[in-house]
């Protein structure tokens, strides 16, 4: 696809001549996939405001870089920094837009020592330019949300009294990679009992207890798009407090969907969700933000808290994720990832991403 | 284990009195892990030359940082830098040695921004105190080498042609997610017939064919521990091509690891595969260093190649992985984890950790 990362490398140089800057350095990894369709772990890119872009990458992918990135100028370098630095300031490019948020300390100073560039901050333009998603992104990510929806519909029958968290988690995996992820889009998170009160709970050793809940935070990765969902399920008959938590979160995620339309700012999504469950007197139980984009990262702007800024637009797929979790007792968090959506070809102003036949985001369901 | 962690930050506060700091403040997430025992995704260590730890790390791991880190001071922050500079200003801690190798631009200048601070860089001085092992650690990293050899030998009777390097890869990862691993130590990596000559190369949809060299690259984590392994092997009977390349490179792999004692310089261990490879007029065909450290990171200090300095010494994992690269045709790359050991106890100055038991090193398996 030479031509999406041209159009993307193009968007970018608008912001480069904005910044006064000759040309850009991207060092972020994942900005760098984004910008050339490269997925290396040692890479940068050379886009100058005016003229063409030079790609750096190590041996080990020279000649990936040469089949993926037809449209780039490729140099293999062991050292990728200076081999960049030294074609820049070749070409007369000697104001250098770079990623204060990804480069280090250590690699700016090799940068900056010989005197002949001069860099000055970027900020995050290719993360804002990631916000929207093109159609190809969506087709991608969807894809990695059905992955996971299978995935959960596939091991929750086996979940039983005894097995461990660590047996579930694993059993997700192994399970996505049969069902033609590339990987998981993270640690997939199963917390049991107790352990639910822990919003990133490392699955451990703890065995299923009749009567427990169970939170499991599982996604696939598709060709580098990642899904996230959770669902929150009870082994056995559920207890009336079980039942009231469930229904709250459940309740306060049907509103943050319901707010995420075109135009709504994410602090008003945020509040949406966070109102029904500081009314019902668990505020202070909802310690994290509702939601976060995804993406070629799993965590990627725009962020959704009380106190962000920003607007929801068309093509921005983001989680809605709302949670209570008592402390000595467990919790409950469900979440989908769901694409906001304009246009009148749209019945809604979303299209809800992560499907399971099993669990609907509302039910308690009980193993 | 906390003594083991309270041990080895005692080591560490030997080099940050000698760097003439106050304290050390440790962002590196593994080095947090290694220090702590708590694997975050966000966290870092305030370690005071004088004076008790302070951990700190957001709401989503306060509960398991107060499970798993016991005897450190803890605190729990939306944003951990701001909370621990302020911590360190409060208690005379005014010049921090911090980790220039793994702090952003960004994150630098929020830290000095308030003047309050004297930031002087550490270097990699837990990157040296990870070099040498301790008992523990190579018990865990020999059991992640036992996992990727009982997984190689699992799915190697299930290669044939026509399957794609694409589903040998995911037929490894759900293997090892069932045999006990944490997850793929890193992206498998299988290069079929021509991909062969792709040191990195990312599996794809080639098929494989009669007469294809297969080069698999695996490995699995366990507990945050990395073991590395690759075999090439040969579908149908090998061309003679074929079976001089992997003797060639078989035999250069027996003088690296042959070469692999405590007190050698790690360039003459590489610089001993090397010659093989050279002498037989292949040495332009071998472009990467012969190996390097593994643990928490799945490349660590020491890296062997021609130019690296220092010296191996007792309880050091390597990897030795010399290749042949031939482009257009395909390559050979065979690679072991080893432990360098010296005492009386040990038969020879190496353990092997990875075994399998269908593909010796030295065997040209033909399937």
């Amino acid at each position: 696809m030479p031509d999406m990362h041209a159009r993307r490398r193009d968007r970018l140089r608008v912001a480069v001549a904005a910044s006064d800057a000759d040309a850009a350095l991207i060092t972020s990894l994942v900005n760098v996939r984004y910008l050339t369709g490269l997925a290396s772990s040692d890479a940068a890119l050379l886009l100058p405001a005016d003229g063409p872009a030079v790609l750096a990458t190590d041996f080990r992918y020279a000649l990936t870089a040469q089949r993926e990135c037809p449209d780039v100028e490729l140099v293999t370098a062991r050292m990728i920094d200076p081999a960049l630095g030294q074609i820049a300031a070749g070409r007369g490019l000697r104001r250098l837009a770079f990623e204060a948020h990804d480069m280090t300390v250590e690699r700016h100073q090799a940068l900056a020592a010989d005197g002949s560039l001069d860099l000055i901050p970027l900020g995050r333009a290719v993360e804002e330019l990631r916000v929207t998603k093109d159609e190809r992104e969506l087709a991608l990510l969807s894809r990695a949300c059905a992955i996971t929806g299978e995935v959960f519909d596939q091991v929750l029958p086996g979940i039983r009294a005894g097995m461990t968290e660590r047996e579930l988690a694993t059993a997700i995996e192994r399970a996505m990679a049969g069902a033609g992820a590339d990987r998981p889009a993270f640690e997939t998170i199963v917390a049991s009992g107790p352990n639910g009160a822990i919003p990133h709970h490392a699955p451990g050793e703890r065995a299923f207890e009749r009567g427990d809940m169970i939170t499991i935070d599982c996604g696939a990765q598709y060709r580098g798009y990642h899904a996230d969902m959770t669902r929150t399920v009870v082994l056995g008959e559920p207890a009336g407090w079980q039942r009231d938590v469930h229904a709250l979160v459940a309740a306060a995620q049907r509103a943050g969907i319901g707010a995420a339309v075109p135009g709504a700012a994410v602090a008003g999504v945020d509040a949406a969700a966070r109102d029904v469950i500081a009314a019902a007197g668990q505020g202070e139980r909802f310690s994290h933000g509702l939601g976060h984009g995804v993406g070629l990262e799993i965590h990627e702007a725009p962020m959704l808290g009380p106190a962000k800024p920003g607007k929801l637009s068309d093509r921005v797929p983001i989680t809605v994720e709302p949670g209570v979790y008592l402390p000595g007792r467990g919790g409950v968090r469900i979440e989908d990832t769901l694409v906001v959506r304009s246009g009148a070809e749209f019945a809604t102003a979303r299209d809800l991403l992560t499907v399971t036949k099993t669990v609907t985001p509302g039910e308690l369901v009980a193993l």
